[in-house]
């Protein structure tokens, strides 16, 4: 134990620093509800031909927003009444659910990250004006960090790198594998689901920290 | 950075060593629905005086059982039609939710060690014989691992501790401030609710490992 090299140490006492500095900034949590985004073809046929989503609230995300109107989601064993369509509309329609909400409507969601929907669960869509057969389409998303690029600059984080997040509380929970999506279109935040907030106690408008950023 | 202590270096090697053995053993995980447990008292209100619940299977802890009767939940919001009973009677009557369950009755269960129920959320009880109203007794369980006092002991952890348990897989969770409680009428197993599986991909029958253990 005599040959020890300084400079090895000092290598590694300088990346702890390094990551004790990348834990100094908080992101703000949006906790997502089950919900839904609409392509413009399955619109035309729940709501009818040319239909226009009526904005309700924006949300944090920049052109993102919640819409008046709200589907039915029926599965093998269950449904829900009332599921939010979030706009705008999209190439895809894509339905997101909780891993328990998936128990209820009998349908087992992949996790997936967001418009990755091959071979993923099918279930029915109904609106005032029609439904639709969706071969595939419901997954629990992963969960993600939208980040803005000077903050992914200054935490040395890329694009579609995973993080591990720390979420404090009587429920502490180290969350790993957290995607990242940096865009300079986005908005500190990060989005788990509902078992996810509940897992940990999290609720939106809590902050994590970022402790560990691997590619 | 030269007058780098030898002694200091061989301490802390030595101990992620130790850390690092503590590692090795696996712990099954139990996940735990919406389910109930059941005083004398209110057994007698809700299935008649003197009933005795009926074993539909043995638990893994010694003695536990799941009961064939079930009872309706009903809250502020909504209720569940059959919940499970697990025997055999307690001192008191304690439902154990998760939060997501919550949600749907209206009430908010607090996140409570097993038989702490002072305070924690009320609830209507009905069976086939009648109803009993519980001013308290609805919570969501502290996670936590029944141990025996072997692995305790391999483990350098006592009655009362709190761990931090490690899962695998493509959710990757650390859930932190797990209750420990050690005794020789124990099995080695953790308790997580639906919540805390689903967040994590965690399902009965996996297991999971301690990372770290402190008071």
């Amino acid at each position: 134990m005599n040959n020890i090299d300084p400079a090895l140490i000092k290598k590694i006492v300088e990346e702890i620093y390094k990551r004790l500095e990348s834990c100094n900034d908080e992101i703000p949590v949006g906790v997502s509800n089950r919900h839904i985004h609409i392509s413009r073809e399955d619109l035309d046929v729940l709501f009818g031909k040319g239909y226009e989503l009526t904005k309700l609230n924006d949300l944090k995300q920049p052109g993102q927003y919640s819409a008046k109107e709200t589907v039915k989601i029926i599965g093998p064993k269950g449904e829900f009444d009332k599921v939010r369509i979030l706009g705008p509309v999209r190439n895809q329609t894509q339905l997101e659910l909780a891993l328990t909400d998936g128990f209820k409507l009998g349908v087992t969601p992949e996790i997936r990250e967001s418009g990755k929907l091959d071979g993923s669960a099918g279930i029915i869509i109904e609106g005032p004006k029609g439904r639709v057969k969706k071969d595939y389409g419901a997954i629990a998303a992963l969960r993600h960090i939208h980040m803005p690029p000077s903050f992914a600059e200054e935490h040395g984080i890329k694009d579609k790198d995973f993080v591990d997040v720390v979420c404090e509380g009587i429920r502490k929970t180290i969350f790993s594998n957290v995607l990242v999506r940096v865009s300079d279109q986005f908005v500190l935040e990060m989005h788990v689901d509902t078992d996810e907030a509940n897992a940990s106690g999290l609720k939106t408008g809590d902050t994590v920290k970022i402790i560990k950023s691997k590619e």
